[in-house]
């Protein structure tokens, strides 16, 4: 009965979760439309900048796109003022992606008006209700980028 | 201090809420690969197949993307056999989206190995837990389904 139930709140929670991320990834859309970035530049950016200076061939791993197709994207980036190839410090042959200040620029605007549409998304929640969402979110993150993790290094 | 404390978690809930969408776009990828279907693609089959015969206009509204760019993209489907064009039968004028058997069965494959992926994700979770956790998402997903239709009607 156990195994049967969870199935059933597997059931629900997985179109929950698809549901959730088909709003969030149109709501990012219309966000990004407002500024000279493609949806793939923003999430490249997004791990460059959290990262550090990461080589083509991590941001390949970490966007889970091939590596030509994240060259041709840093390419871009790099023709749209967002990024620069850097010569790694310690070993010259390494190229680096390094986030520019324009970059930086979007990503922060475009950081600050999703959390100004969360806040509105979650406006008449008390602050338990938003704290217990939040540790839940935690919990589900911190399961998926352990088996995400296990996953890559297979 | 209530103020403080919300957009403290706001800030926090949104990056956790970003970067979960970012495993299940990847994850997403990585089972779409093993089928002739693009993401996009992929996208508008869900809603064609949840929300019967839509007509191009409405489809483009789902998916936030423009009409011209939803026309191209049910083009490909058709090539593709996943849809057909049919004829509303109270109205011959309006054209709809049909599903065929091609992309029922790819959804439903699909739908299947991500519920699978957050079984196993989630396997560590008592009954509870999990319930708790659907709740959540639920609350999330209704408040961000509000918000959207409000935008809409705009």
């Amino acid at each position: 009965m156990t195994i049967d139930s969870s199935k059933k709140i597997i059931v629900e929670t997985e179109k929950t979760l698809r549901n959730i991320s088909g709003i969030i990834k149109k709501n990012g859309r219309k966000i990004l439309h407002q500024y000279p970035i493609t949806s793939p530049q923003f999430i490249a950016l997004q791990w460059v900048s959290e990262k550090g200076n990461l080589t083509i061939g991590e941001l390949s791993h970490k966007i889970g796109l091939a590596f030509s197709t994240t060259t041709d994207l840093v390419d871009r980036m790099e023709k749209n003022d967002l990024v620069e190839r850097v010569r790694d410090q310690k070993d010259r042959r390494v190229v680096r992606i390094h986030i520019l200040e324009k970059g930086k620029q979007i990503i922060n605007d475009v950081v600050q008006k999703r959390q100004d549409y969360l806040g509105t998304v979650l406006a008449s929640l008390s602050v338990a209700e938003m704290e217990n969402m939040n540790e839940v979110l935690h919990v589900l993150h911190e399961n998926m980028h352990r088996l995400d993790e296990i996953e890559e290094n297979k």
